[in-house]
């Protein structure tokens, strides 16, 4: 565990993970920043594109230090991400845990949970690399569907394209507990306190063409 | 209603606003694009700083056809929305509504609802239109609160900027619906369907100095 090879426990932190404001609120160890990514599926990835900036949501994957995300052949970040130097982007994954209601309007906040990765996003070209990420996107969402599901046939796999993504240049920030009024505001008159926002699953629908004989899987009746 | 000064209903497409993949599930027309930006409080901002894309969660409101997003006047997009030409940026919001199970891993999807809008963000500095944007910036989450709680002093709003997007150049993109197998996969033996997701907010957890006699006011019961 300590010889040169042994991942080390955080991210280097870097002038563009440092946050100008809040810096107590960001944190670089692995863990962190790990059950961050992997309880959410859904991203926001920025690019440049003629000098402007894009970002679109979509849907990635998390294998040890690399993040995936893929496309059709056609879209513009995978044909940009397709050439020699890649793609520069910012990827940021974002859970939002309550509203923070302080007595001041300008105490106002979120208790939230991110992860910003700056990096090169390069197409994989590797025909394993591409399966292990396009399963591993399936599953971020739903843990065990990739294996309940038809794989991606050749007409498929010529269709999709994957982007990687390497952990390197990477921070989490978080805010959590209670208003932070400030003390010539406690006797105000009004309510301060924590508004949770709850996440959860409804009960899966069918398709219209499902056989009835098949049975929900366990790893949908475990959501 | 058809006079030169009338809002269109739509806005125009532009080469930036139309998508390369999916160009069904685009919309121009500001009921739903509105609509979408109303129900959500965080997007997710991208702008370009030396030459790299960033994306940051924060906080927004829509004020008719304009967006607001705020931040301390030391932070990176506000020190350069200041500047002359203002801050090129991408706000995007994102609704997730359901997980689309299809029988091939290829035909998986979301059901979601976004919002992309591409412009110039502008500091803000008429002190009326600062404090119309942060009230509505502390509405959007919770509709009502503004009014309840002490509003900016001279001292937090010197701290404190606002950035101006105008709604211009913008897009929806929303897919419904259930699965959508090809017809030669009807036979697979996997269950197919739509998991909804759904969200809410938890009992409102008062701070540990809440005066007893401040009752939880009704927009918050509301929720």
């Amino acid at each position: 565990m300590t010889g040169p090879d042994a991942t080390p426990p955080a991210y280097p932190a870097t002038p563009r993970t440092v946050p100008t404001r809040h810096r107590e609120r960001a944190a670089y160890d692995r863990a962190s920043v790990h059950a961050i990514l992997d309880e959410a599926f859904l991203c926001h990835l920025g690019f440049v594109r003629d000098g402007a900036p894009v970002v679109l949501p979509t849907l990635y994957a998390r294998v040890g230090e690399r993040l995936y995300v893929h496309g059709s052949t056609g879209s513009r970040p995978v044909r940009m991400g397709a050439s020699d130097p890649g793609l520069a982007v910012c990827l940021t994954v974002t859970h939002v845990d309550a509203l923070i209601l302080a007595r001041s309007a300008f105490h106002h906040s979120l208790n939230y949970r991110s992860v910003v990765v700056h990096g090169t996003a390069h197409r994989v070209t590797e025909a394993e690399e591409v399966r292990t990420a396009l399963d591993a996107i399936v599953d971020q969402a739903v843990p065990g569907r990739s294996a309940d599901s038809r794989p991606a046939n050749a007409r498929e796999l010529a269709a999709t394209a994957v982007l990687r993504l390497d952990l390197a240049e990477v921070s989490a920030k978080v805010r959590t507990g209670g208003p932070a009024d400030d003390p010539e505001d406690a006797g105000l008159p009004y309510w301060t306190g924590t508004v949770p926002l709850v996440r959860g699953y409804g009960a899966p629908v069918p398709a219209d063409d499902l056989d009835p004989s098949v049975a929900l899987p366990d790893y949908l009746s475990a959501l």
